[in-house]
Parts: C-alpha cells; structure tokens; sequence
C-alpha cells in the first residue's frame, strides 16, 4: 500500500523531470574531469537556465506556499521531495501493521568516506523513515530524540533497503526503530522518539 | 585558525564556480513559478549541459579517485565539499584546545517541515562537527554512536552557528559534544562517540 505521505509528495511530471535532470548535473558537477574551458561554459549556460527560471520565483521555501496547486506540501522537502533535486527522493511505503519501508541507491552526491555514503546521510533517512511511522495525515510529529548506531560502513551506488516501525505510543510520544541494511543485514540503526504537538 | 580538514576540501577555482552555480540552479528548482514551457525548454538545456561535462566523468565517487592532482579527496563531500552541489558547503573551523565550529545559512533545499531545516540535516550536521573534533590528519575517525537531541524548531535563510568539542578519549574512541543555535541558545544538541579503527 502506498503511502499517503510519499503520496503527498508528487508535483507534477514537468517539475519532476526538471528536478532529475538537475540530479544528473549534480553527480557529473562532482565527477566531471572535462577541460577547464568546457567547465565554464557549462557554469556560464547553468546561470543562464537559472535567470529564466528566476523570473517568477515563490517566496520562501516550497513548504511556505499558501496556495493549492496540486502539488504536494512536501515536494520541497530534502529527503522525498519530488522537486528537490538534493532529495533522493525517497518513496516512502506504509505497510498495514504501520511500519515503513524504502529501496534506494545513493550516488557521489551523498559520500563521507571515500565511496561511502556520508554517516550524517544514513541518520537523515533513519530520521525520516522513524518519524514517518508517527505521521498521521494532518497530525505531524516532530522528533525529540534520535539515537543512531554504526555497525558497518555503507556503501553508495548499491541498493540499500531502510525501514522503520513503532515500538510503543506514550500519550503525544511514539517511540519508533528502525535500520538501513542489505542482503548482508543491519548496517546502520536507530531509536527515535516523535511528539504531536498538543492541538 | 583554519581547520587542515577544511583546507582539505579545498578544489581549483573553476570547479567551486560550477558548483555554486548548481546550487543557485538547485534553490530555482524547488521555488520556480515559471510556464511549463520554459521549464521544459530549461530541462533540455540542462541535460545539454550534463552531456557535455560527462564527455570525461571519473569512475565511482569523488573520494575513490587514485589521483594526486591539488583537489583535496573531501571536494565531493556531502556536507563540506566543495564541488559536491549539495553541501551547503560547511567551512569547519578549528580552535587551538580541539573545538571546531562553523556559521551558516540553509535554504529551500533543506526543508523539512514548512520553512524549517528538516531534523535530518540538522543530525547531518551535528555528525560531521563532532566527528571533525576526533580527525586527525591521516587518522580518520568514524561514528559509532550519535544522539541527537531536538529543542526547538530550526528556521531556514537564517544564519545558524554549530560548534563541537571533545567530551574525553579513552582508547581508540572520542567522545564529542555539540550544538545548533542562534542568539537565542541551542535549537539542537549531540552526543557521540566516534572510532580511530585500529591500524
């Protein structure tokens, strides 16, 4: 079943393929070993793209819109947002007894060590998959703590599979686990703890 | 004095143009208003540009290059490389008794919850100080556990401070300690220990 938060995040196609092809330019940015003078023509062509889609920019972040287009609230956001060229994105499915789970490859964008995936990137999408075990449709959680163990050293450009799922709910608290691992097992878990702000 | 792990991240000048440029194209992805038809006509220019720069593209990820050639191997890093589009990037500074710290601002890019840094990337950020307080050069340090505590809500375009420091060492492990805030105190903390594997 799909989720109704990953659900929320599509925008429309034009804004999607927008966002993967700037996700292409990104990993070439960072791996690109062309001559010198191609670079600058490339740095001088991407402001030019930018001027035009500058000439009607929303305030803000995407997130601070008022208006409703279709496009879901989260479309901007760093970690599922379709239109975020730094997301991912991830698509986040819920299963019926309320765990979560995700499939992904993440590229030269996301390293730390070398050709490892950054220890701060693996604690982003553990915070976001735990937290999405608390999110009910208009009723967000926040997280109050995160706690992440390091078993093993993370590969990018592999598949990973991550998920997440409630250990207990304490009034406003949902205390949540999960982990990112592959066939192998565990490579990185996590303990969280997500509040409903009192309405 | 500025921290050899920054200066590390250090590329040539012509390769941080490119990428300051991908990260304005980034922030006109998220917020542009523009007709579908110029975004179409920007998503051909910009995978126009991607071919060309990946005419030459190194294997793997950016750290995984055998190369000495003046790019320092953190220049793909996700939060302070230099050539990576999607690190903001982070300027660690380090003090004489071991702390580091740095200043920032993060835009659309990060959001998580409307017109806030999403939780994430604020343990993203965390992760990378209180590790840099345990770097040494040629002895690198990784997470084995990082706790991550959340006070109050962190506003993006708004310029942030994080610093960390060193809690104690016992053996091959360092205990670090650290936070986000503004003038107004602590928006978030850490705690984490971080390992020197064994040679």
């Amino acid at each position: 079943m799909v989720d109704s938060f990953a659900a929320m995040t599509n925008s429309s196609p034009v804004y999607e393929s927008l966002a993967m092809s700037v996700r292409r330019l990104i990993d070439a940015t960072i791996r690109t070993e062309v001559d010198h003078d191609v670079i600058a023509a490339a740095t001088a062509q991407i402001d030019a793209v930018t001027a035009d889609l500058s000439t009607a920019l929303m305030p803000g972040a995407f997130g601070e819109r008022a208006v409703e287009d279709g496009q879901g609230i989260a479309s901007g956001n760093v970690v599922v947002g379709a239109r975020n060229p730094t997301a991912p994105p991830l698509i986040v499915n819920r299963e019926n007894d309320g765990s979560v789970w995700t499939e992904f490859v993440l590229g030269a964008a996301y390293e730390g060590p070398s050709g490892h995936v950054h220890g701060g990137v693996s604690a982003m999408v553990l915070d976001h998959i735990l937290g999405a075990t608390a999110h009910q449709p208009g009723r967000p959680a926040y997280t109050g703590t995160l706690t992440v163990r390091y078993h093993r050293k993370t590969p990018l450009s592999r598949p990973l599979r991550a998920r997440a799922w409630v250990e207990r709910v304490e009034g406003v608290k949902t205390f949540a686990a999960g982990e990112i691992g592959d066939a192998d097992g565990p490579m990185v878990s996590a303990h969280g703890v997500f509040i409903h702000p009192r309405k």
